[in-house]
């Protein structure tokens, strides 16, 4: 494992309006009803969510997925899971941990000695604080085929330009379109 | 020329998040510097161009084409154009009026006896009273591969859950991404 082989991705499930959670936190928009024959098939996501070593998510995703693991299970297995907040919190669950610090520590002295395939999966504040300080390589964004009208949005007002560059344009049968952009440094 | 061949598309161009417009109105942003190899080639605009009938703008959206009209020259062409606008405005514009009423009534009287295929390009207040009002049967989003960061939204907080229909999905080589869809009803 060599230190350039590490990739920092956010990746977000949006709306066409660029929302990533309803105010209620239902999820149910997530599946869509229609068919687009041009689209490919899902990839098997077992396979997909191989490839990522671990996750980082704000203290709000991490509380979402909580409340969702009461229906739906604990969606990131036993992947290691960093979990950033300032709260003194604790956790029984296997892998995953809490980090109050700076970013660029966390990435220098955890995430790349460990780590390929970091995955940031939320919120809009950590998306922001990523990119703002240049450590982000890659965004992954699946937009559903919906306006949700409000919600919490995936990008925060970054404030910042970044220029991007289009890796990969992929429509699935089901709707939703993946974008994967290289971000320029 | 039948009523129910008549549809009406939103159209914009967007960055990745979101932004239809610079704060300072530059469109330089617009240009991109890279090539997606698997993107397909952009069409004859030329072509594309005559499939519409009309276009349809707020003010805001009238006064930015009139200022890059300086240096661009005016982007709409000959066809015919409605600027909706409650202000006393005159221009000498072949083809160009001006509109204050009910955009229902707009629909029925003006746009549907005369054209088939017309096109709403902006801004985002104009996008959301039409998405409200159920009048949109397209959505047409050209996503630029840039993180803008701030700037004029294209989505205001639209207030109501809108299903699509994704109907296509192209990336180009230039990284834009355009992807279609109808609006349920």
């Amino acid at each position: 494992m060599t230190l350039d082989q590490f990739k920092l991705t956010i990746h977000m499930v949006s709306s066409l309006d660029g929302f990533i959670a309803k105010k209620d936190n239902s999820i149910s928009w997530f599946e869509t009803s229609h068919s687009y024959d041009n689209g490919v098939d899902g990839e098997d996501p077992v396979e997909f969510l191989k490839t990522i070593d671990c996750y980082v998510m704000g203290y709000h995703t991490y509380e979402l997925a909580l409340l969702l693991s009461k229906d739906y299970g604990w969606a990131y297995g036993d992947k290691p899971t960093v979990v950033l907040t300032t709260r003194p919190l604790q956790s029984d669950r296997k892998n995953l941990t809490f980090y109050s610090g700076n970013l660029n520590t966390l990435i220098i002295d955890r995430l790349k000695p460990n780590f390929n395939n970091v995955w940031v999966v939320g919120g809009s504040k950590l998306t922001k604080e990523f990119l703002t300080q240049k450590l982000v390589d890659e965004i992954r964004v699946s937009i559903l085929p919906i306006i949700l009208g409000e919600g919490l949005a995936f990008f925060d007002q970054i404030g910042q330009e970044h220029l991007l560059i289009l890796k990969d344009a992929k429509a699935y049968k089901n709707g939703m379109v993946e974008l994967c952009y290289d971000v320029k440094k």
